[in-house]
């Protein structure tokens, strides 16, 4: 099948190159430090409980359903019954895998509309599940602005309603929102998702919220989808532990939903990995219930916000412009002005995966910080739109960004 | 699609059920007890280091991977390397996906052959990866001997060579092996692994060998088919540290086999769940380092094996004949001699799955002990054969067997 044979896929790819040359690593987005103590401490404990190794239930370990429940109840102002409305994934990727495999049939030619970029898991996923994935992407209107040259916002980057819709035929059976944006970083806005909303109900479709990153936000509002009136009932909501607690190892993530989405999604993921791990389910419960203790979300999104403004800062100090992301934690930077000569010479891996590749390949042997080619979240007929683009994760140690900075002084 | 509408699985039902009752529980195969000290002090120390909470590679965690590697280059008697012959799983549930993933293809009509009973989860992931399920039964022969009356060997449930060939045909991809095997006990010899091996061979068929129970057999040898001359090449074996290390809840597993086999495999995890979680990889990782020092494998045999013998030993007190087991840590006892009162009445959820189902609910709600169903394990025309069967765990705590004793009593 398809997905068996595309290879490496471009997270090992890309951790492979950074390591080669021992670049400071801005690729993949996981955190380059530790835990907050009192998180690694609630996993500490959980695992002194001996009950704690054994199999969970697989919509979960009732302590963490109860804590998820109490999250979306505050945010989606509505009770959630985590008897019936939430599950408990092997991370948020099998959360979303579990989605489009309940929902889905092989054999029927149904379709999936994705808003490019997208990441990269959510094709081979849907693929598997028997659909096919349709592409409309996010278009850049920063009217006067060349975005080669000068830094725009990430609410720049446009879906064009007319498109989506006119991209929606008998066959479409889920639209895939992602917000706030990995990687453009564009927080959806209230209005936008109304519009989306409106095109998902009058055509009755379901929808798939990948909102992973709900917990970061700069100055603006996340929204769910499914809070906008009549929009529960054709929602899933999917969220991760890794992102929200920075522990993107433990595999914990979660679908929220009204019940008769959940109770498929639920089948699927039983099906497919049974349950998630039981130890780290305690702990990200316990994390959940001192978070609230605490204050840790607003304190994360305030330490995020200065990291995102020191890597932009840094880009500025460069030259090279940038999308300025609302959330999130991924900046795009647009390259085009760097000049690669033309005697320069590429691993077959690279060449044969197109202009991007060889711009991100190429930055990070030369200037020794590694980033992520956006061209992979992209179907092939809208690669170009991404081809000056590089993606650089700011969930990273202030040395890293301050490294960074160091081996970007040559570009000045 | 289908894996999403069959309601409940088996494991949460009966679960449910055995709650209800209070029942002592012998029917999913977790462990009631702690796992070791060491075992717990691993996982505790790998969550000390910070580096072990974000994404582990896809393939695992390098020590993971080394361990694995050494356990099996034991075992298989040839060197293995990690870093091509072998992928860590989200348990070995996740690993079957993955292997159905990466070698069947929808819309072909391409099969897949079980041996029943099977597994409740082959089916439907055979289903999910495009396959069809073809069922072999294992047959009871046992000479003389009325298995309602007697106890027999789990070596008189026997495979009928002619019977397999027989259900090969030109759409034939796999044969699932399973040994030692759930829910008999049976672990296969060497001769019976080579007539499989054979007809795999001549019909250039995959082997997909589930061993999560080889460290557990009692007085007779656990080979792996993939050691007998020709078979490595088509062969993907798998293994779960849950079951090895007393762990169920966390989630790992792993798949071993050429690299050109193991690469698809990894190909199709990570698309399906990403990865495992690091922690835990962490954890099992010094589980099996010092787990060579201290003997943990061959002493923990000797405890399973004690605990199967007081629980066929209970069984000979109340005079409910069984299926002895040569290996794992399942006991499947003939319950023909209990007689279910004609006016007893079932809720819908069981009536609706028919007689054995109706056998194992009237024993938990009546003698307080619960097991499991294992015409589950059967498709439809072949279910009549388990309709006598009760499969009851032993992976339980003495007190818990005791108390399974005091609660049988009545039954004499
Ligand atoms: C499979 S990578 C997980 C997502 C992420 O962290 C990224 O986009 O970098
Ligand atoms: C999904 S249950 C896991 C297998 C097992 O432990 C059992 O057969 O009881």
């Amino acid at each position: 099948p398809q997905y068996a044979s595309t290879g490496l896929d471009v997270w090992t790819m890309m951790n492979q190159v950074a390591a080669s040359v021992n670049a400071v690593n801005l690729g993949q987005g996981y955190m380059s430090f530790p835990p907050k103590e009192f998180i690694k401490r609630a996993a500490q404990e959980a695992l002194v409980e001996s009950t704690h190794n054994q199999y969970a239930p697989p919509r979960g370990r009732p302590g963490l359903l109860e804590q998820v429940g109490i999250h979306f109840a505050n945010r989606l102002s509505r009770p959630i019954d985590p008897s019936s409305e939430l599950s408990i994934h092997a991370g948020a990727n099998e959360a979303l895998l579990s989605v489009f495999t309940a929902f889905l049939e092989h054999g029927k030619g149904q379709e999936v509309i994705l808003m490019e970029p997208a990441f990269d898991q959510y094709t081979p996923n849907i693929i598997m599940s028997g659909g096919n994935p349709v592409y409309v992407p996010l278009r850049v209107q920063a009217g006067d602005k060349d975005p080669s040259k000068e830094v725009i916002s990430s609410h720049d980057w446009k879906l064009d309603m007319n498109e989506l819709e006119a991209a929606i035929n008998e066959n479409t059976r889920i639209i895939v929102v992602n917000t706030p944006h990995n990687p453009v970083g564009k927080v959806f806005s209230r209005e936008e998702l109304e519009q989306i909303g409106d095109i998902a109900a009058r055509h009755n479709l379901l929808i798939l919220s990948d909102e992973v990153y709900e917990h970061l936000t700069y100055g603006v509002e996340h929204i769910s989808i499914a809070t906008l009136p009549g929009m529960w009932e054709r929602t899933v909501t999917v969220g991760s532990a890794g992102k929200m607690f920075g522990v993107t190892g433990w595999r914990v993530g979660w679908s929220v939903g009204p019940a008769e989405l959940i109770q498929p999604t639920l089948s699927a993921h039983t099906r497919i990995v049974f349950t998630s791990n039981t130890p780290l389910q305690e702990g990200v419960a316990s994390a959940f219930r001192m978070a609230k203790e605490n204050d840790f979300l607003k304190i994360q999104c305030q330490e995020y916000e200065r990291r995102r403004d020191r890597l932009m800062a840094i880009f500025d100090d460069i030259g090279l412009p940038y999308v300025v992301p609302d959330g999130a934690y991924y900046l795009l930077v647009n390259a085009k002005a760097i000049k690669i000569p033309s005697d320069y010479s590429f691993p077959d891996f690279i060449e044969e995966r197109g202009e991007n590749f060889k711009l991100v390949y190429f930055f990070i042997k030369e200037f020794g910080v590694s980033g992520i080619p956006p061209t992979e979240f992209y179907s092939e007929p809208h690669k170009h739109l991404a081809n000056d683009y590089i993606r650089f994760a700011f969930c990273k140690t202030d040395e890293g960004l301050d490294e960074a900075a160091k081996c970007l002084q040559s570009l000045k």
